[in-house]
């Protein structure tokens, strides 16, 4: 089974285990006989998915997830739905966190992503065009604008996961997912979580 | 004395207690014979005002302050020389922050003003093309994209300026200062340090 998750940026593919991100718009041939069930939170690329492949299934509403919150994105869905209790952050074009607790979702919120950060300052002004850095250290207060940079954006958005998390459970997955595990004691990086959602909402079709 | 604080979205007047701003474009015709002491972080529009006005002052290089960090931006200087001890915060175009202690600058860093955010959610994707909410709930996980959006930025900027703070005093200034002081219990709003700053260098070369 091909499966697919159609973000704002890549198109992430699954297969036999194996996960591969295409651009939208230089996708490679598959198998023609082989079905791709896909979920999309983008329309535009979702009509490139289909031009590419004759035999494409979208699954968007088999992913079931129980929720008072209104507009949750497919892909909050199915990644959610992998998990039954802890915090799930999806750190992609947006940074996103989602509470599960008990199989139910409890709520959550979204940040912008790390190259929105980047793009975000360098709109501001020429001099705050820098690249976000990594390893930039968090315990001491910046002495130079880069610095400055990189730690209004790692430690505001890393404070803003521990106010979450607490004691909870952290399940990182998307492109910067690893990237922000690494600073929790309690995180598991897991960049299957969508793909297992829709594993599980396929077999309970079958 | 008319003084003046060329940013990056306005330029700010102060004459006799009284503070407005402008737009670089629209400026309004001042008193020939009034002399304009002016900082700027942005030459363009440092332009813009050396065009409407004959007499202008450029004292950027006047603005003292004992700091070890490289590339501190002649406003946020001037809003630092003015406090002793604390933190300032100055929530414009971008949110900066700055611990001075016993008059001495320790360090700081930079986050994206509120106005940058908005524009940055937007260019993610059309769904996340929202207002920020000034009056989302900070205690509950949010339960729509809007809430998100704005318990996302607000709660992560509001997380990052208490841990700088802790037990020091807070100073907000900047168009979104006033909005962000009514967070925290140890703060005062003063839309004047920077002019503040500004008068106590010019009374020193004076």
């Amino acid at each position: 089974m091909l499966l697919c998750d159609i973000g704002n940026t890549f198109l992430h593919f699954y297969h036999k285990g194996r996960i591969w991100k295409e651009k939208p718009y230089a996708l490679t041939k598959k198998k023609d006989n082989l079905p791709i069930y896909y979920i999309s939170v983008n329309e535009r690329f979702e009509r490139c998915l289909l031009a590419s492949h004759p035999y494409c299934v979208n699954v968007n509403q088999h992913i079931g997830l129980q929720t008072q919150y209104t507009g949750l994105g497919v892909d909050r869905k199915a990644a959610c739905s992998a998990i039954d209790n802890g915090v799930i952050i999806d750190a992609g074009s947006a940074i996103t966190a989602d509470v599960m607790q008990e199989g139910v979702h409890i709520g959550g919120y979204i940040m912008p992503g790390l190259e929105a950060y980047r793009r975000m300052y360098a709109d501001i002004s020429p001099v705050l065009n820098r690249e976000i850095e990594p390893s930039v250290n968090l315990s001491i207060l910046p002495q130079n604008t880069a610095d400055a940079i990189s730690f209004g954006v790692l430690k505001s958005i890393i404070l803003m996961i521990k106010s979450t998390s607490r004691t909870k459970k952290l399940y990182f997955t998307g492109g910067d997912g690893k990237f922000f595990a690494r600073f929790f004691e309690n995180a598991i990086y897991d960049n299957t979580l969508v793909f297992k959602g829709m594993q599980k909402a396929l077999e309970k079709q079958i």
